[in-house]
């Protein structure tokens, strides 16, 4: 066991970053003060997410792998979003100087293997001290084959679109936060080691039927706001459409929890929502099915102006996840 | 005043984020899930670096201002020492929730300050709040016109270049924490605002004779020791060759502090340092003593490996800035 404060800065950098995938454009990865890459005429999307311990991630629930895995996850799932593809990362790391090595070892084989499952490629970053627990910032590069989808682009008459079962990862923290030790592995899996839906959102991308997409980070209701407001459209939720699973109704019953409330504000799934043209979506979901086993339901649709929600038809604040208004 | 729990997290970018110099290039900038560029062929630098309160400033010492100001020049310098221009920046930012916005409006004052100077487009980012102090990350974007200039092209031959007073931000620093108010403006600015070198390094860039470079981020003899590591070469520094300014010796004789030290071991100072052919360095001091009123210097010499820095001959190992082997 060997403390970073004997270990060093380089040593530490070299140890963290062996057996790396190099993409062919990479003519300079780490090591240098940039890292280089060879560009085509092509889209490139730029994202970056802090990841901060006690706010994104506790030490007590999530294992150095996890927390790892799910911050190269949030950053991926950007990419995802767009309709993109990812290929570099740059991941900066602040540390306290007497953490084990091992355990940030630990936490690269999380990062590394989000990474590669995508073959990304870790092109840079930086490692320094912290006085209170560990930092961390990832920022991912993507490309896009044609124009990326944007917030800004869903029309009256669109259908919404989620994938997968959101809420999920809210109730499996619940469960990490309670203590509920029999909750199911999928909704504690859901909080601590979220997939990005990387071949889903490039298949949506690649549809043109698709006018919008966001990734579910903040809750449904916050994130299709940003749609709404982007879009200078009105969104409505229809609650029984809502793909609430049987581990979600079944937790939910047990412990008095809403199942719909975690649906509609519950963040960090990673799922994606679009909107959709009424006249393809059908055509569009059976193909998604034949594609993935991750569901994907209609759950309302899109009408004119001004930006709002309803849920339901009642009018609805997005009241998801905010940082500043709630320190978790 | 306002404070961050009641202005939240969307309000806060739009705040930060008003009046921005805009690329050509930016298809889409802030309020998406990713910025997007339209990229040419091209090579593409890509640099982050973390920027913790109590690691790498202090409010007590530094204004807002000052700390967006030199969080961004020390990511714009990592460009310069690729000899690129700057084009793109993302800024991802942790603070307490309750933080005052008129803090961080000011502290972005400090970065749009930097990126203006160079007509860096502001593209992306993150806010999040931060159990402990603020945290900033940047990551910058630069493109460059012919190779980019790496750490490993010394040559035994070379001669060893620098520009400005490297060790005038340690003494600055110094001053700072030993309560000199006496201390002389430039040595206490090149601390808090240290500019980045990058019509310099896009001038040494440009040249063919310069054959490695770095900026001068972790202290000289660190500095070089990487380009002494990736050359597979040795570098000898002349210490009576070392640019100590007037204000660097009154400084070191009146308070005891050795200014030899400070420019061999001191950090952030963000000069460059390069490595030049000998028979053209003459006439490249001579360009750059026309264009610029930064003072540039020869100070030792490359041989051949194995890979070592000696100062005056003598032996040294790299006694830089490490992260992780001293907390400041």
């Amino acid at each position: 066991m060997s403390r970073l404060k004997e270990f060093g800065e380089f040593g530490l950098i070299e140890l963290l970053t062996r057996n790396l995938h190099k993409d062919n454009a990479v003519t300079l990865g780490i090591g240098d003060d940039c890292a280089v890459i060879r560009a085509k005429k092509e889209y490139l999307l730029f994202s970056c997410d802090a990841f901060l311990e006690d706010v994104h991630f506790r030490r007590e629930w999530a294992s150095p792998e996890d927390i790892g895995y799910k911050a190269a996850a949030a950053a991926l799932s950007d990419i995802a979003a767009m309709g993109g593809t990812a290929r570099y990362m740059l991941v900066a790391l602040a540390c306290p100087p007497d953490t084990d090595s091992a355990y940030l070892e630990r936490l690269y084989g999380g990062i590394k293997s989000a990474m590669d499952t995508e073959r990304v490629s870790l092109i840079g970053g930086d490692t320094t001290s912290s006085p209170h627990g560990l930092v961390l910032n990832m920022t991912v590069i993507g490309s896009a084959q044609g124009n990326p989808v944007c917030r800004s682009g869903a029309r009256p008459g669109d259908l919404i679109g989620v994938t997968g079962h959101p809420g999920s990862a809210a109730l499996g923290l619940h469960a990490l936060e309670h203590g509920e030790s029999n909750a199911p592995e999928v909704l504690i899996k859901a909080h601590l080691r979220p997939r990005p839906k990387m071949m889903e959102g490039f298949f949506l991308g690649g549809a043109n039927e698709v006018n919008a997409m966001i990734d579910v980070s903040d809750g449904l209701l916050q994130d299709l706001w940003h749609i709404a407001e982007r879009s200078g459209v009105s969104m409505n939720i229809d609650t029984t459409k809502l793909p609430i699973s049987t581990e979600q109704k079944d937790y939910a019953h047990k412990t008095g929890v809403s199942a719909e409330t975690a649906a509609l504000s519950g963040g960090e799934d990673y799922e994606l929502a679009f909107t959709v043209s009424p006249q393809t979506a059908g055509q569009l979901l059976t193909e998604f099915n034949l594609q993935f086993t991750l569901p994907v339901t209609i759950i309302g649709t899109v009408g004119k102006g001004p930006a709002g929600i309803t849920v339901d038809g009642a009018p609805r604040t997005p009241e998801g996840f905010d940082h500043f208004q709630e320190l978790k």
